[in-house]
C-alpha cells in the first residue's frame, strides 16, 4: 500500500465526520429541515447506494491535510475544520455553478435546482458557503487566533478568486473569441485559487516558514494550473466514457478550453471554422484533427508538462522531507495523470 | 437637530468610505471589469443621479456604529469595517432575493439579474457574500483577534438565520396554509437576525460586558421582529404609493404576512376564501375588511406594541447613559413608526 493511499483511509472517514458536524450537527440546522434535506442530499448522506461517487473524490481537503502532515511535527488532526471548509466551499460553488450552466446532472444524479428548483437551490449554496466559513471559524478550537485569521484571510481571497473566475467563464460563453490571457485569468481563479488555497492553508496550519509557505503556494497553484489543462485535454481527445461527464466534446458545447483558445489565437483553418458558426456533432472528429495539425495539442501537452514540472519543482524545493511529502507528490501524480 | 441625525451625518461618509475601500479597492478586483461593474451598479457607486435611494437608507452599519458609541469610551470607527460587513451581506441577500422572487425592481432600477441576466448574478452576489467576511477580516486592524473571531461567529450565525428564514420564505410559497409558529420562525431568520446581529457586533467591538451584550443582543432581537411586523402591517394597510413598493397589496401576491397568517389560524370567513383560490384584484378591500373583523388588524398592531416595547425596555436595561444611546433610542422609535 503506498503512503497515499494509507494517508487517504486515515483522514476520508474523519473529512467526513468533520463536514458532518458542521453541517449536521449545527445547532440550528434543525430548525430548517428542508433545508438539511438538500444540503444532506448534494453531500452524500442521504442514504445514496452510490455514496462513494455522490460524494466525489475528496481530493481537496485531503491536499489540506496531507500539506499539514507535511510541515507539522504535532499531528494532521489540527486542521480537520480548514479541510471541511474547502470541501464545502467546493461544493458550495458546485450548486451554484449547475445552475448558472443548467447542468442536470452532478455525479450521476439530479441537481439540486433540477430537484428543488432555482430559488431554493440558490439559497442553499449560500447556506453552504456560509457553512465553509463556520468550519473555518471552528479551526479556534485547535489552532492560535492568528492562525485562524490567516486562514480566515485565504479562503476570503480564494472566494473571491473563485467568483471572478466564474465571472470570467460565464462572460467568455457569449463571445465567440477569446485570448490565452483571458483563458490564464480565468483558470487562475476557477480552478487554480482553491487547489492552492488548500497547500496554503496546510501549510500556515502546520506551521510551515514563510520560504515553506510560498514554495507550498506555488506547488499548489501550479498543481491547479496543470491539473485544468489535464482537464481540457480529456475534454476533446479523453474517452468521454471514462471522463464520466456527458458523451458530448468540448467542441460541441464550446467551452473554451486551451486547445481551443489557442487555436483561435492561430487563426488558421480551425478559428475560421469556429467563429463562423456553431459546431456541428459529425465534424467533432475533423475539428478535433484540426487541433491537431495546427499544433494546439502539442501546446496543450507542453504547458500540461510544463506546470506540471514546475509544480513538482516547488514541492522539491519546499524540501519536505517525510511521508506525508510522499504522498503529496504520489497525489499530484495521480491527479495530472488521471484519464477521468 | 437630533442626536441621530447628528451621528447619520457623521458616520454615512465613512461607512460609505468603507464599503467602498472592501469592495472597489480590493486588490484583486481589477482583474474582473465586469464583475466591478455589476457591484457597483448595486451598491450606487454607478453615478446614479438617486444616488441616496439606490443605495437605501443604510440603517444596518448605522446600528452597529452607534452601538459600538453607546458601549465604548474609545470611538466608534474601530467598528467600521463590521458596519461594512453587515451593509455588504444586506445587498448580497438583496440580489439573490431578487433573483429567487424574479423581482425586476429593486430601489427603482432595474435588479441586476434584470439586467446582467441569472448567471452573472448568482455569482456577484456570491462575490458580495465573500466580500462581507472579507470587511469583517478587516477588524483585525483595530481589534483585538479575540473580537474579530467573536465578530466572525456572529457573521456565521446570522447568515445560517438568514438562509434558513428564506428557504422557509420560498417554502411557504407553495403552501396556502402556515401557522403562527412557521411565521415567527421564518421572520426570525429573514429580519430579526441582521438586525440583531448588527447591535451584537457593535456590543462585542465596543467593549460591552456579558449582561450588557444579552439586553442589546435582545433589543437588536425585538426591534428587528417589531420591524418586520410593521412592514406585514404597512404590506396590506399601508398607502401603497407611500411604502414605494408595488401598488399590489400583500393579498394580491399571496405573501405570508402577520395579519395573514393569523387569520388563517382563526380558520373564519377569511380563511375559508383565501384557501379556495388566488385572491383578485377586487377582492383587496372587502378582504381587508375581514382581516379587520376577525381580529388580525388588532393582534398585529398588539405584536407590534409588544416587541417594541420589549425592544425598547431592553434598551433601557442595558443602562446606556450617553448621546449615542440616545440616538440608538431615536433611531429604533423611527424604525417602528416608519409609514415606508
Amino acid at each position: 500500500m503506498t503512503s497515499l493511499s494509507q494517508f487517504n483511509q486515515q483522514m476520508q472517514p474523519l473529512i467526513d465526520q468533520t463536514m458532518q458536524q458542521v453541517v449536521l450537527s449545527h445547532p440550528l440546522i434543525d430548525q430548517y429541515r428542508g433545508l438539511k434535506d438538500m444540503l444532506s442530499y448534494h453531500l452524500g448522506w442521504d442514504g445514496a447506494a452510490n455514496r462513494a461517487e455522490v460524494q466525489g473524490k475528496r481530493i481537496r481537503p485531503l491536499l489540506v491535510l496531507l500539506t499539514t502532515a507535511a510541515c507539522s511535527q504535532s499531528g494532521w488532526e489540527t486542521a480537520l475544520p480548514a479541510a471541511a471548509a474547502v470541501e464545502l466551499l467546493h461544493n458550495f460553488s458546485l450548486i451554484h455553478d449547475d445552475i448558472e450552466d443548467r447542468s442536470i446532472l452532478r455525479r450521476g444524479r439530479e441537481t439540486v435546482w433540477k430537484k428543488w428548483g432555482e430559488a431554493l437551490a440558490i439559497n442553499a449554496g449560500d447556506a453552504l458557503f456560509s457553512l465553509a466559513y463556520n468550519a473555518i471559524s471552528l479551526l479556534k478550537q485547535t489552532c492560535s487566533p492568528d492562525v485562524v485569521l490567516q486562514s480566515l484571510e485565504i479562503l476570503n481571497n480564494t472566494c473571491i478568486r473563485l467568483t471572478g473566475g466564474q465571472h470570467l467563464d460565464i462572460s467568455y460563453e457569449n463571445e465567440r473569441y477569446i485570448g490565452l490571457d483571458d483563458y490564464w485569468l480565468m483558470i487562475e481563479g476557477k480552478t487554480a485559487a482553491l487547489i492552492s488555497a488548500c497547500v496554503s492553508l496546510g501549510a500556515v496550519i502546520g506551521g510551515a516558514d514563510r520560504y515553506q509557505q510560498q514554495q507550498l503556494a506555488e506547488f499548489g497553484r501550479s498543481l491547479g494550473i496543470a491539473f485544468q489543462i489535464q482537464d481540457d485535454w480529456l475534454g476533446i481527445w479523453g474517452n468521454a466514457a471514462q471522463t464520466g461527464k456527458s458523451t458530448e466534446s468540448d467542441l460541441l458545447t464550446g467551452k473554451k478550453s486551451l486547445p481551443i483558445v489557442f487555436a483561435l489565437q492561430n487563426k488558421g483553418k480551425f478559428a475560421e471554422r469556429w467563429l463562423s458558426a456553431p459546431i456541428q456533432a459529425d465534424e467533432v472528429a475533423y475539428l478535433a484533427g484540426l487541433l491537431v495539425e495546427e499544433g494546439a495539442r502539442q501546446y496543450t501537452e507542453e504547458q500540461a508538462e510544463q506546470y506540471t514540472r514546475q509544480s513538482l519543482q516547488s514541492l522539491i524545493n519546499a524540501n519536505i522531507k517525510n511521508e506525508a511529502g510522499q504522498a503529496l507528490q504520489e497525489l499530484a501524480l495521480m491527479l495530472l495523470k488521471r484519464s477521468s
